[in-house]
This record gives structure tokens, C-alpha cells and sequence, in this order.
């Protein structure tokens, strides 16, 4: 395709997309939930086409001689799939978010402010292998009363268009308005460009992927980008921490699943504990297999362990290894936090509440636990029903981001003739 | 100076803004108040020196054939000093919008969540010739705990840097941390592209000024934009409208004060009413020397109008001149206004409480008024205290901009150990 062509393509979509905003704002959450169903219903009806086009993207990708972890989230089989359309269905029970007041304000002179969420609007998705993703993004989107339009890797090309095809065909006979879900079908690198060019048609784009796409992303973007950066989550073991409470959150938070946001990646331990702590903290990452790289401090203390160079202070491992650093006080872990971490999550052990205090209220992060492992950093956990990820920005969405996160608010002010200056139409 | 120099001394301002919004965070309501009357206080004091630094930008001005409405904006007076010092003595008023508890779960299993608003971080604000902007923009940033980072427009350079150096030597000795208020000295094009790319120092840009200057940052930025655009205001009087009332709101929203982004450019009529209508409208504006443009059928009412074209219905005229169109019907308002407006605020006038509701639930702009001017889109009038402006984007803040859409949130989750899997860790 030209360049000229997939401009006009996706401005096309675009143009439809946000037709369908307006209509999918109107809906009730019961044309919402029913639109759901259906889409859930058609999804496991189209299990067979599904796998088929699944099995091309496989071919390709081992012909392409992709790793065995990539290939692993493109593949999909008929649980998985029944998985996803249960997502679906678990989604169309949520409570729908559109239509909350949010505030109120009688003012003096008789003027009724209310302030109503609503949608977004049209919100476009660029993600990479996992084929799951088309569903569970256009799924929340829709909930949340958003069209989308859905970018996805070449990879899983196949896999996208028949889930995207299963979404729409099971959907629009139960009311979804046309346009609502569309997925780009081609994969050219030019279509990543002219998405985050046409704030025209879309309010928000969330790029979910590593690192390369989300900078690419944030860099040619004129309109908002809610990023999914890394976790570099930290742990501060404080002078008042119950030690072997202590063992057991770092263990959870590294090594209950290494590779996610929410999983640990430094600790801090206080000087006054170091000693007595690290054995303790070493011989369980030990029997977990967890490389452990520290400061001078820590290799004092454990003459085995790996040192550790600047770069291990601000690298998100995704794997079992650690960087460990003795500190001096509370305030220096609150500053080494404030200076590496990614803003996700860290969390303070200690029995001694006034420090968890001032960790809480002195780090810029999203999620700041005290006595509680990383890993529930999480819009599950958090009782969101769903998630779309966790943002680390801190503008709109912060933090584990669900469906509240997906929609906008808007102000409808009602009154009786109200006129700002009425004296000048007196005598007019 | 050179690209070098402007870049090294715009990031070494970004380093300070982010030390100083560390601090910023952890200041309590009363001190940020103290701090803020002791700026207002040394705005006072400075008068004279703020007075001289203006007369040197008003006779740059002149020299450079300024028109008047730009000197205008530009000249400060005694009053108009002690006006801006007034401004910060009500925001020092104002309640503290860091640390309210915005919600709070209580998980099933013991994981307690709470919701907290907390500062953005370090907010840029580039703006043009105003110079009261450099106080009232860097004072609602403190208010909210965030650091700010000012770059102004070049014919108002001596008087904004004048007003910085009077607020930071009147609050740093009352408490403000180096940093937290920085104007950059020069005015270098350059500046501002150096300020769009530094997501390292700064959470959030908010232009102020015409489209030029938010088209160059929209372009540029690499963090979240805030725009504050253009206000294409619409009213529709309905069939079922109290036409009085609608002359009264037209020529309110219309004309008292014509220049301002809530000021309404465009009518639509329904045409049940329009033979009726548009004779008292049209007497009622040539009072006030309204121009006015109407579409085929409004001209056949009111033949001595002129004609509007297509660019009319998306012009911003900020003057007395507006657009007229007869419609259809209510959807056809509604579909005309999606298509033209800039999403600001919009007015239904009519009796009818179905239709009114219609209206707000259809449209996708900020402000929906039922009854009532456009003038009162407006962050004091809807009892905010105080505004930075008027949002014209849908995420993070809508409409109104006041001290808690500068804000963030974060949340704060206290346990007694939770980990994700115990099981994992009974026989280790």
C-alpha cells in the first residue's frame, strides 16, 4: 500500500469511529451488556476460524524463527479462546461506568451543575503479539461506551482480523453501532504514524508493548497517550520491619511471577537491620534461584553475591535477579525511590507507623504499600473488575487503569434563564 | 545563546522544579497559605520596581508598532499590581486540594486501599503577552503543591521576570523551595521545544495563548498537553422555546463580552419557530451591532443579513458578528453541533425537559447548558475559586480548570503481610 492509501484507510476509520462514539454514547448498559454477550457467544461460535487463522500466524512466526516465549502468546487453542469470551461475559456484568454523577453544586443564583462521566470518545489500542488483546481492549472500550480502533502486531495479524471479524459480526446484529470496533487490517509501520497523527478522530491512544513501540508512540502523538512504561518496583526494608515478613513480601513480590510490572526489582534494607537481614533474605532468594546483585554494603554481608553497577538501579529485570543496596536511613530510600523507580509501586516493611507514613506521603509513585507485597498492585485486586493495564503517568489514569479510567466527564448545567448580566438588558 | 546553552539551562531549571516539587509535596495547607500571603505581600512591596520592568516592555512595544489591544494587555498599573496580589491572598484562602481522601476499599482480604489526591509533580506553562499570567499561574500550581516552570512571551519579558523575582524573594523566606517558581530569562524560540522534550522534568504543559503557540506545543510535546483551544459556542432554541428568554440568553452569550472563549459564535433555530423568532433576535442584536450571517432559510426572514458560508460554521469570530442556521429538528442541531463544535459549551433553550435532556445526553462538548448563558462556563462560577483556564480536551481535566484538576492521585494500600501466593512459601 502507498502511503497516500493507508492515510486514507485509517482516516476512514477514523471518520466511522467517531460516528459510532456518538451512537455507543447513547446506549443504555443493558443494549451495553446484551452487545456483549452476543460478541462472547460469536467468539466461541467462531472458535474453528479462530484457530485456523491462529495456526497461520504459528506457521509464519516459526518460519520467521521467532523465540519460543514469543511464539507461546500468539498461540492460541479452544480454552484459551473460551477464556477470552468468558472475559467478555465477566465484563458485560460489570457496573457500567457512563451516566455517574460525580458532583453537584447548587449555586446561589439557581444554577444546577451536574457533573456526569461519560466516554471518551474513540480510543485507539497499538499492541503487539498477544491476539487476546483485540478482545480484551475493545471489550473494556465498549463497556466504557468507547469505539476503538485496534493496531496490532504483524505476528498475530491473522489471529486479529478473525477475532476482530467474531467481535463485529456477533455484535452488530445485537445493536452495536457500525464502526464501533474496527481493527486495522494491514501492518505497515505507517499506520502507527498516521494514528498519532489524527487527533481529529481520536481522543486517546494507549500503546501496550514494549518499550521501542510506546516511545514511538509518545514521540509523534498529538493527542493524549496514557503510557504503560515499566515496574522498577522497590522494596524498603525499614530498621522496625518484622524481618521474616519481610522475607516473605520480597519473596512474593520477586519471584511469585517474575515477569510483570507489579514484581519487585530492588530492595532497600536499612543499615541497622543489614546484617541480621540479609542471611535471611539471601537464603530464601537462594532456594528461589534469584541472582542477586548488591552494593559494597551488601557484599560485606554477602561476599557471594554479585556487585551491582549503576545500571542495575534502574533496569526492570523481568527475571530472577536482584539489586540489593544497604541504606542509611528512611529518607535516603524515600530519595533513591524518587531518583530510579518508574512511579509504579514500592512498598515499606515496617511495624513502625509514622515511617510508613512519611514513605507514603513522599514518594511520587502510583501504588505506595505498606506490609503488603507489590504483586497486588493490580486493578483486580484493587476490585476493578477488569483492567487495560497500569499507567504510570500520572495525568487522567494512574495506577491499575479500568473502566472509570476509560471515560471522560462532562458538566450539564441547568437553569431558568440565567443571563450574566442582566442589568444591560434592562433597558435595551 | 546557543541550542547548548538554552537546553543545559532549561534542564538545570527542570532538576531544581523536580527537588522543589519532592518538597512541595510534603508541605502542609497552612504552610503553602503562609507562603502564598507572603508573596502577595511582596508583589505589593515590589510595585515600583514591577511598574519600571513594565514601562521598559510597553516602550519596546511601541517601538515595535504593537496595535492597542496588545499594549493593553500588556500595561500594568498600581491598581492592576494590587489587583494580582489580591488574587493570591484568595487563593491562600482557597481550601488545600493535596490529601483528601478521594475513596477508599476495604478488600475481603484485608488489604485496605485509599485513594488520595496528591500534586501532578512540575507543571511547564507557556503563555503569551499577559503578564499577570507569570502570578496567577505559578500561584494555583502552589497552591496544588506543584512547581512550575514559566516561559512568557518576549514583549512582556522586564515585567514577568520582575513579577518572578518579587514572588520567589517574598516566599522563600516564608518557606517556598528553591525551584518551585522559575521563570525562564530568556525568550528564545528555541525554549519552548527544548521545554516540549524534557518528560523528565515535567508531568504536564498547559499553553496559554492563541492557536499558534498550541499547535507548535501539541506538536512538540512529549508529555501531556492541556490545551485550552478555541471556543465555538452554540445555541439551539428549540421549538418549544421560550423565545424572550432566548433573546435574552442569545444576546447575553452574544455580546457581554464578545471576546472571551465562552461567548457564543453560532444559533440554530428550529424552523417550527423561526418566523417568529429571528425578527425579535435580529432587533435586538442590530442594538448592539451584531453582525449577522445566516444561512438560505434565515435570510429569507431576514433578508438584509448576510449570507454565511461554509466557514463561518466553524469560525471563532471573538467579535460581534454570529452565525445563524434554521434546522429541522433537534437531532439536526445536535449533529451540526458534534460536526462544528470545539467542544466547549453549548445551550438548549426550551421548556420542553425531554428535548433539554436530548440535548446533554447527545452532545459531546464540556458545558451543557439548559436555560442558561454560556458566560457561566467559567471556573468561578461554578464555585471553583479560582481557574487556570478552560479545558478544551477530554482527559484529565474537562472544561473549568481549577485547583484539584491540577492535581494527581495515588494510592496508599496498608496490610499486616499479604502476599499474593502463601501457599507457594509453606515449604520452602
Amino acid at each position: 500500500m502507498t502511503s497516500e492509501e493507508i492515510h486514507a484507510s485509517i482516516y476512514a476509520m477514523g471518520q466511522q469511529a467517531r460516528s459510532a462514539a456518538h451512537a455507543l454514547a447513547k446506549l443504555s448498559a443493558t443494549q451495553k451488556s446484551d452487545i456483549l454477550r452476543a460478541m462472547a457467544q460469536s467468539l466461541r461460535d467462531s472458535s474453528e476460524e479462530i484457530l485456523e487463522a491462529n495456526a497461520k500466524d504459528i506457521a509464519a512466526g516459526e518460519a520467521k524463527g521467532l523465540n519460543g516465549a514469543l511464539l507461546d502468546r500468539l498461540r492460541l487453542d479452544a480454552k484459551r479462546v473460551n477464556d477470552i469470551a468468558g472475559g467478555i461475559d465477566q465484563v458485560a456484568d460489570l457496573p457500567d461506568p457512563v451516566g455517574e454523577k460525580l458532583g453537584h453544586t447548587d449555586c446561589p443564583n439557581g444554577i444546577q451543575i451536574s457533573k456526569i462521566r461519560v466516554p471518551i470518545g474513540v480510543i485507539g489500542i497499538i499492541f503487539e503479539s498477544r491476539p487476546n488483546v483485540t478482545s480484551d481492549a475493545a471489550v473494556l472500550c465498549l463497556k466504557s461506551g468507547n469505539a476503538t480502533i485496534l493496531r496490532g502486531g504483524s505476528e498475530a495479524i491473522h489471529s486479529n482480523k478473525a477475532i476482530a471479524k467474531a467481535l463485529q459480526s456477533g455484535g452488530e446484529p445485537a445493536g452495536l453501532p457500525a464502526g464501533a470496533v474496527q481493527l486495522i487490517p494491514f501492518t505497515d509501520r505507517e499506520s502507527v504514524k498516521v494514528m498519532a497523527g489524527m487527533d481529529k478522530y481520536l481522543d486517546l491512544i494507549i500503546p501496550r508493548g514494549g518499550k521501542g513501540l510506546i516511545e514511538t508512540v509518545v514521540s509523534l502523538a498529538r493527542m493524549p497517550v496514557i503510557k504503560h512504561y515499566d515496574g522498577i518496583c522497590h522494596a524498603y526494608v525499614d530498621k522496625a520491619a518484622d524481618l521474616d515478613l519481610a522475607v516473605a513480601i520480597i519473596d512474593d513480590a520477586k519471584t511469585q511471577k517474575p515477569s510483570v510490572c507489579n514484581a519487585l526489582e530492588t530492595a532497600l534494607i536499612h543499615k541497622e537491620v543489614a546484617a541480621e537481614f540479609l542471611p535471611k533474605l539471601a537464603e530464601r532468594l537462594n532456594k528461589r534461584g534469584v541472582e542477586i546483585r548488591g552494593d559494597e554494603r551488601v557484599l560485606e554481608i554477602l561476599p557471594s553475591a554479585k556487585a551491582a553497577c549503576e545500571e542495575d538501579w534502574s533496569t526492570e529485570y523481568l527475571d530472577l535477579i536482584i539489586s540489593i543496596k544497604v541504606v542509611d536511613s528512611l529518607e535516603d530510600a524515600i530519595n533513591h525511590i524518587n531518583h530510579y523507580s518508574s512511579q509504579h509501586s514500592e512498598v515499606i516493611i515496617t511495624r513502625d507507623q509514622a515511617a510508613a507514613d512519611i514513605f507514603q506521603t513522599s514518594i511520587d509513585s502510583a501504588c505506595l504499600f505498606h506490609n503488603v507485597s507489590t504483586r497486588f498492585a493490580d486493578g483486580e485486586e484493587f476490585g476493578f473488575g477488569a483492567e487495560i493495564g497500569i499507567s504510570t503517568d500520572k495525568l487522567h489514569a494512574r495506577g491499575p487503569m479500568g473502566l472509570k479510567e476509560l471515560c471522560s466527564y462532562q458538566y450539564r448545567i441547568n437553569g431558568e434563564g440565567q443571563i450574566k448580566d442582566s442589568k444591560r438588558q434592562e433597558n435595551v
